[in-house]
C-alpha cells in the first residue's frame, strides 16, 4: 500500500496555541486526521513525523528517500534560513510539496524567502490548513 | 448555478508554443476543458478570459466582483510589474486564488516577486497545468 | 473658454467601494461635481476621464497638449510602475499636477516613489478628495 | 480669532539669495505677507517663526499645541534627516502640512525621503511659493 | 516577397514634438519612409506598427509570428518595466532587433536596463535613428 | 514559589574559555550561582539549562511555557540565524528576556541583527555577567 | 557624595502626552522621582537634564565628564541620526548607559540602528520606564 | 584616404578558440578582413590593433585622436571594470563605436554594466562579428 | 600517536546518491579510508564523525578540542548559515581547515559565503575529494 | 584688512582629550595660533568660532558671508549627517575649504561621506592638524 | 619532462617586505625553490613568472597553454578587480589552482570576492606560502 | 638633496585637451614646471612621471621607495579601480600624498570612492592644480 510523509517542521506542535489570528485554532492532530481520511478513501496511507530540530527533520528526509512515494512538507521557519534542508529535499528522489498554513509573502519580508522554493515540486501558500488537504490532493492528481 | 472565472495574463494563449520546456505542450483550451469539466461534477459553471492586456484585466476583475464566486487567476508576467492588478484584487471581495504553472522561485529573480500575493486567498505555483485544478479543488474546499 | 482635464488613473472607479478607510467613502461622481462647480466659478470648464488601461491614459495625456491649460492628473498605480506616462507627461506642453488622495508616504515601501513626481508641476499628496480641489486652486492662482 | 502657524526650517531665512533659479527670487518675507494676507480674509490670523536650529523647531511645534488651529511647515532639508522632528509632530495633535517650494522628487536622491512626509496630513510640494497658499487654503477647506 | 515589421513602442508617435535635444527633430514617417526605401532596395517590404499599448504590442508580436522575417523593435519606456514583452518576443520564432534611438546608458539609472536585452538577437542604442536603419542593415547581413 | 528559567545557547558552556577579551574569564557556573543568590533572597528559585541544539533550545521554551513566571534568555549566535527561535518566544506566553554578555552593536555587522529581539520583553547587551543580574532583577521589578 | 546624571533627548518632556500605547501613560517627573529616590537609598544623588536640542546633549555630555560618576542617557530619535553625540560619548570617560523605553527593535527599520550602542557601556531597551531603574541598578552593581 | 581604427581589447585574440559556442568559431584575422573588404568599397582603410594591456588601449585612443576619423572599439572585459578607458574615450573627439560580440545583457550581472557605454557614439551588441560590419556601416551613414 | 578528527555536516552522508554532476561518484566511505591509508604513513591517526545536526557539529568540535591535533571539517551548508560553528571553532583551539568538495565560488549566490571562512586556518575549495587530502597533507606540512 | 574665518564644528572643543590615536594630542587653541600666525605674515586676521550646534554652525555661515574671504570649515561629525549645512554652504558666495584631521577614508563606512563635500571648494583629509595651515595656504595661492 | 608554470601577480615581488603581520617574512625566492625541490622529486620542473602588468598576466596564460600541464597562479589584488584576467584562465585549456597566501576572507570586504575563482580548478587560502606547495601536490594528486 | 617624485595616472597627459570645462586648461607641463620652482626653493629637487599603464604606475612605487622622501601621486581613474595601487602604496614606506584635480565628491557616484585613500598620508581634492603646490607645501611642513 502506497504511503504518503507529512513532515511538519518547528513550532507546529504549538499549533493551536500560537497566534489564532494568523495560524488559525486548529490544532495539529486534526489536521493529520483530515488528511489521513482523505488519504485513506484513495487506498493511500499517510505517516506524520513533527521536529523542531533542523537535523532530524533533515534525516527523516534522507530516511524518507525510499519508503514513501510522497512527501508534504511543511518546514516552518527552517523554510527561510536552512540551506541545508534544501539540500537534503534535492538530494532525495521522492517529490516534496511545500506546504505553509499563513500567506507568507503578506508577512516580514525574511519570511518571504524559501530557501526550499526553488528545489520543490510545488508550493501551497496562505490556504490555511487546507492547505496539506490540497497537497495530498496533488500526489492523487499525479496517480491519474 | 454558482459561477467561477479563470483569468489568464499576458502571453498565456501561446501556451502549448512557447518554451516547451518550462510550461509544457498542453495548449490553453485544453487546460480550460479539463477545469472545466472537473467543475461541472460540482454543479458549478465556469467562464474563461485570457488578455495581454493590463487594463482588461482590470476591468475584468472589478466586472467580476458580483458575478462568480471565485476566481483562478494566472497574472502571467504582470504578477511581477503591476500594482494596479493588486489594487484591483484588493478592491473586489470575490476571493482570488493566484496560480503559476512553472515554479517561479526557481527562475530568473525578476520572477520571484508577485505583488499580487499579499492579498490574494491563496497562491499555488510550480505544480504545471495541475495548479489550476487544485484552485478549483480549493473552491470546493471551502464549499464543503 | 478656458478647459482643465481631470484625469483618473487604474482603480479609481472603485472609489468608495475600495479600502474606505483608505479612501474615503466618497465615490468618483462626487469629486468629479465639486471640481466642476468650484472651477465653473472662476469660468473654467472641466473635463473628465478615467481609465485602467495605461495605454488609454498616454493617448489621453497625447490628444490633451493642445487643448487644455492644464490638467488633474491621478495616475493611481500607475505613478510607481510606469515609464511610459512618464514620458507622456513630459512630451507634452501643457502642465500636469500630480494628486494621490492617500499619503502615498505613509504607505508600502513601493507605493513610495512616483516615477512622475520628477516631471510634473507639482504634487498633492494625503489631503483626501480635498488634493483634487487643491489642484483646481493651483490653476487658478497661476491666472493671477 | 483662530491662529495658524507658518514654521520654516533652515536656510529658508535665506530665501531669494540662495539658488534662485530653484527656489525663485522672493523673499521669506514677501511670503509671510501674502499668507498673512489670505488668511486674515477668512478670519485668521497667522503667526510665523523660522529657525535654523532643529532643537528650537522642536520646542515651536510641541509649543504649538494647544494655541494654533494648523501649522504650515516647511522643514527644509531637516525633512531628510531628522526623526526627531518626525516624532515632534507626532506628538502633538494639531494637524501639520508640509510645503516644499521645489519639487523635491527631481532633485539629488537624498532629498526624495522625508521622514516627515508619513505622519503629516498632507504634503505639497513644487509648486514655488503657491504652495504655502495652497496649504493655506487647505486649512479653510477644512472648515467648510 | 519578405517582410519585415517596424515595431514602435509608446511615446514614439511624439518623435520630433518631444525632448528634441535628446530625440532630434525627424518626426516617424520621415523615418519609416527612410527605412522602407532602404529595404525596397533589397526587394523586401516593411510593414510598421506603433501603439501607446503594452497589450497591444505583445498581440502585434505573437500575430507577425508567422508573417515576418524580422522584427525592427523600439519599445520606448516599455524596454524597462514589461516582463510581458519580453515573454512576447521569447515566445516567438522570428528574430527581434531591439533599437534605441538614444544612448539609454547616458541616461537616468532606471532607463539603463532593458527586459528584453537578454532575449533579443541584438541591440543598437544611442546612434539616433541611424539606429533603425542599421537593424534594418542587420537583416539583410543574415541573408547572405 | 515562583520559578524563573535561566536558558543559554551555544558556546555559552565555553564560556571563560573562549575569547577572554571579548567574554572576560568567569565560566558558566559562576553566573548560575550568582543569580541563583540573587533571586532566592526574593524567594524566587531558578532552574537552569543549557544547549547548542537549535531544536532543543525551541523545545525548552515550549516546555517552559506554563512552568516559570519568566525566562533569561541569552541565545547566542542563534540570535542572528534563528526564526524558528523568534516563533518559539512569540508562541509562548512566558515573558522572556534577551541578555547578551558583549556589546553585539559593536562586533560583526551580521551580529548587530537579533530576530528576537522584536518580539522579547526586553533587551539587555553589553553589560558583561551583569546582565544576567540585570534581568533577574526586572523580573523583580514586575512583582512590585 | 556620587551623582549621577539622567539625561533625556528629544520629545521625551512630552511624555505621557505622546503615543501613549507605544510609551505609556507616566510623565517625566514621575520617572525622574522614581530614579532618585532609588539612587537616594544608596547614597548617590540625581541630577537630571533634558534637551530637545543635540547640540545642548553635547555640550553636556561634555560637562558631565569629571562630574559624575555615570550617565544614564535616552538619546531619543537623535540615537538614529547623530553621530556627533557618538562622538561625545566616545571623547568622555565617564560610563553612559543607552536607555529606550520601546523597544526599539520592532518599530520602524530607521529605529533599528543606534549610532551610540558601538559606544556605551551597555543598552538597555523595551522595558518601559523600568529600564531607567534598570539603568540606576547597573550603577550600583559596578561599585560593589 | 579616410581610415577608421578597429580596435580590440583583451582575450580577443584568442577568439575562434574560446567559448566558441559563445563566441563563435571565426578567428580574428577574418573578422578584420571582412572589416576591412567592406569599408575599401567606400574608399576607407581600416587599421588594426590588438592589446591585453589595458594601458596600451588608452595609448591607442590618444594616439588615434587626429588619426583616424572613427573607432570601432570592442573593449572586451575592460569595458565592466576601466573608468582609464572611459576617460580616454571622453578625451578625444574622433567618434568611438563600442561593439560586443555577445549579448553581454544575456550574461553575468557583472557583464551588464558597460563603463564606456555612457560616453560612446553608440553600442551594438549580440550580433556576433556581424557588428564589427555593422559599426563600419554607421560610419558610412555619417558620410551620406 | 597523534589522531587528526575528519569532520562532516549535513547530507555528507548522501555522498554518491546525490548530485553526482556536482559531487561526483565517490561515496563516504571511500573518502574516509583514502585519507586514514594517507594519515596511517606518516604515523597519525584518523578518527570520523558525521552529522546533519548543528548542535551535534558543535558538541564534536568543543570535545575535539584537547584531543585532536587538527580537524579537517567540510559544514556542508552549515557554512553558509551558522555563526554559531564558527563560534565554535573559535571558541577552540586546535587548527581547522574547512574542505568544500565543489567550487562554491561557482555556484548560488548564498553559497559563496562561508561564515567558518574567516576563522579557519585555511580553506580548500573545488578540488572534489582531493580536497580532503590536500587538507590532510596540509598538517603534515605543518609538522616538519 | 581680509579677514578669514575658523569655523569648527562638532566635539572639537575636546580636541587632545578624545582619542589622541586618531586626533593627536594637540589642543584646539593651538591650532588656531598656528594658523594665525601664519596668516598674519600675511596680511590676513583670523577669526575663530566653534560650535556643539548644527543650527548655530548655520547661523555662523551665514552671517559670515559679506564678512570674510574665505571659510576654513572642520564640520566634524556633521559632515556625514547635515544637509542644513551643505545648503548653508550653497547658499553663501563665500568661498568654504573643508579639513578633516583625521583621514576620514580609513575610519567606519559612516564617517566617509560627506555632505559637505560636493559644495566646497576643495577637501583636505588625513593631514592632521597640518591640514588648517594647507587650507589657509590654499587661501594664500588664490591671492596670487 | 613536464612543466608546471608558478605565475604571481603584482606586489608580490615584495614578498617579505610588505606587512610582514600578513604574508611574513619569506621573499619571492624562497617560495619558488621550495616549490620548484618539491615538484623535481616527481620529476617535472617549475617556470616561474612575476609581473604588475595585468596585460602581461593574461599574455602569460595564453601563451601558457600548451606548454604546461598545469599553473600555480597567485593573481593578487587583481582576483579582485580583472574579469580579462578571468576570461584569459577560461580561455585557456590547461588547468589553473588559485593560491592566496592570507585568509583573504578574514580580510576587508573588498577582497572577499574573486572573480578568477569560479573558474579555476579549486582554490587555495590562507595557508602562507605552504599554499604554493599544497597546490604543486594537487597537481601530483591528478597524476596518480 | 632631497628628492619629491611626482606621479601621475592614466589620462593626465591628454590634461589641457580633455574636458576644460572639469579639469582647467593648463597642461601637465605648467603643472610640473610650477611644482618645480616652488620646491626647488627650498632645495629639493622633483622628478615627474606619467603612464597609462597601471603597471608602470606600480613599478613605480616600489622604485620609488628608496629614492624619495615623498610621492605626490595622482592616480586618475585608476583610484577608483585599482587595488592593486592600494597595495603598492601600503607596501612601501615612502609617504604618498592623494591629489585629485577635480572635486572627485561632486561627480558620478563611481569616482567618489578611492582605493587609495585609506592608505595614503592625506588626500586634496577640488583645488584645480593648486592641489599639486599644496600636496608639495605638505612636505615642507613636515620639515619644519
Amino acid at each position: 500500500m502506497e504511503k504518503i510523509l507529512l513532515l511538519n517542521g518547528p513550532n507546529l506542535n504549538m499549533l493551536g496555541k500560537r497566534n489564532p489570528q494568523v495560524y488559525g485554532t486548529v490544532n495539529f492532530e486534526t489536521i493529520e486526521k483530515r488528511v489521513r481520511n482523505f488519504l485513506v478513501e484513495h487506498d493511500i496511507s499517510l505517516e506524520s513525523f513533527q521536529s523542531n530540530h533542523e537535523g532530524e527533520l533533515i534525516d527523516a528526509l534522507h530516511e524518507a528517500d525510499d519508503n514513501y512515494s510522497g512527501i508534504i512538507f511543511n518546514p516552518g521557519a527552517y523554510s527561510h534560513t536552512s540551506i541545508a534542508l534544501r539540500d537534503a529535499v534535492e538530494a532525495i528522489s521522492t517529490p516534496v510539496v511545500e506546504v505553509h498554513i499563513s500567506n507568507i509573502y503578506a508577512r516580514e519580508s525574511f519570511r518571504q524567502y524559501s530557501y526550499l522554493a526553488p528545489v520543490v515540486s510545488g508550493q501551497i501558500t496562505g490556504f490555511g490548513i487546507e492547505g496539506y488537504l490540497m497537497a495530498a490532493y496533488s500526489f492523487l492528481k499525479k496517480q491519474s
